[in-house]
């Protein structure tokens, strides 16, 4: 291709628009559906229930420790079909992107989703590229929507939730919230941070023998471990209590929130799950998430209580009870 | 709600977020989908072919006679479903929003959309919601993304199509692209010029009967006719000729056009298709068209020919051939 950036000729849906597509997403996702040259993708389905869930990221600095805005929107989508208890099978793709975007930017974003869904085992099925005026966006936003299909008896919701269920983190909370930040700020911490974005295909692989014992799961981004725990106390009608000594944060995050006067329950987390199960269970589900790369911190940090009901509580090392109120205000923003 | 604008903290995934959803999505467009606070939504679909397409929309100005972008997102979406041969059951929809954006206007943009897809028939079942800094976006961009679902028999594809198929375009061509450029431009007809902006449902129902008959559909938004025509050709390694006199173009569009020294040909549209269909059931497919109020404009324009393969070639009104070239370098931007 000639131009070195993004044109706004990219976006025409003319000649330049046909050769963006060849050139860089072809290239780099190629598969039967991208090539049927209709307006979406034909997709045979088994008869049954399936997920569909949407994000749109528009995270800044596009690229950061640990991954990018193009594995980002990959694990984000995965992630959420994950939590509604559907194995991620397709995904399309919709991007805007500002003019004067390095096309050697593009094709590294390209590149580092089509890696990404390989490895999760999902395929990047129909796509939209829009382009828009320098100024009238910030580098490029990128949309996902996946679909996935839900084997027979999974039925995770939180009105599942009972009392006295046992809730489970599969890993340290934080990391992607604090790695951005960071970056942003240039901090430098003694021992380097990295977001924890990865795509969590292997939770619900692995956990399929606990899927009667699983109540709800839903990952932590936005708004943090704070903002699911309050939800869910809310839609399940229910107290929480967590004990904050069992939540797991690795101790750079720690610092660097103690320091910049942060709360890492409040950060934004891409690669972990929260989640809810019968408390018979927990025990073998967190041997189960300990066997996972993505898991080895995993922890069970709390339980569910009838009273107070659609509150969630924090108990301090020094054995004081406190409410963990749901966030008010903005946190860090486009953290996603 | 307090506020009479978008705010950071209504990306924050906290209280704002939710108050947001609930206040101005949850009131247009309440479905029991949308009820589940999950990631996602979870659809029960029959075995089957299902199409899924995608699209961002980042027209300007996002009100514009005839539409606004919420409608917009919801026919274009819809519009390739039926391209695909699908009826469209599902969408979800993910907006990035720019701080500073009035309340107002979102709550006219959700009505809009909720307005639309209860015409169509189709449920907004999960979505997604973002807010960039003042000056990171202009003013809204919205995702959509469908799946419908293809009947048995359907098989909608460019490489369906034959030496003496014939080429029927569903009304005139060019009123959306002339409408934003008009209103962009402040430009005043005698006629007033409006965007034929619409969900093309009844096209898909209508047609059932000649399902056998229909080798391809494309809806011709961005490049408008000729750009489809193009892509056809190739797509089908045929020839293509057109007549410009049996083309549709209303007498404002062509005026304007003739007067802006642009070509309707080039226009984009958002309530048109163009429909490949076997010689001998041209006639019965026209008119049943023209017992669908969007679609009383509709025409045969032309048929595919075994030369010049992979080419368009127009015959004017005085008898001349010449090539359409597809659309090189920008057109109109923004247009969808």
């Amino acid at each position: 291709m000639k131009a070195e950036r993004i044109l706004m000729a990219h976006g025409s849906g003319g000649l330049m628009s046909q050769q963006l597509i060849d050139e860089i997403f072809k290239a780099a996702w190629s598969n039967e559906y991208l090539e049927s040259m209709l307006d979406g993708a034909l997709l045979d389905l088994p008869a049954g229930r399936i997920a569909m869930s949407t994000d749109s990221f528009v995270i800044t600095p596009i690229f950061f420790p640990g991954g990018d805005i193009g594995k980002l929107s990959i694990c984000g989508t995965i992630n959420d079909l994950v939590a509604c208890g559907a194995r991620p099978l397709y995904l399309s793709v919709a991007m805007i992107i500002e003019e004067g975007l390095p096309l050697a930017d593009l094709r590294r974003i390209a590149a580092s989703m089509a890696q990404t869904a390989a490895l999760a085992g999902v395929k990047l099925v129909t796509g939209d590229t829009k382009v828009v005026e320098k100024g009238s966006a910030d580098g490029i936003f990128i949309n996902t929507t996946g679909i996935g299909l839900i084997p027979a008896g999974i039925d995770y919701r939180p009105q599942q939730i009972r009392e006295g269920d046992h809730i489970i983190v599969t890993g340290t909370m934080g990391d992607h919230g604090l790695s951005i930040l960071a970056q942003r700020e240039g901090l430098r911490f003694s021992t380097p941070v990295s977001s924890d974005c990865a795509p969590l295909y292997a939770i619900g692989r692995k956990l399929a023998p606990y899927k009667a014992d699983i109540r709800c799961m839903r990952d932590p981004t936005r708004g943090g471990l704070a903002t699911v725990l309050n939800e869910i106390a809310v839609q399940s009608n229910l107290g929480i209590i967590v004990r904050d000594k069992d939540i797991p944060v690795s101790p750079v995050v720690r610092g660097a929130c103690d320091m910049l006067g942060m709360d890492p329950l409040y950060m934004a987390n891409e690669g972990k799950m929260v989640i809810f199960t019968a408390p018979e269970k927990s025990a073998a589900v967190l041997e189960t998430l300990h066997s996972i790369a993505e898991c080895q911190a995993a922890a069970i940090i709390g339980e569910l209580r009838a009273q107070p009901a659609g509150l969630v509580l924090i108990t301090t090392e020094l054995g004081a009870e406190r409410i963990l109120a749901t966030l008010e205000g903005e946190h860090v923003p486009r953290i996603c």
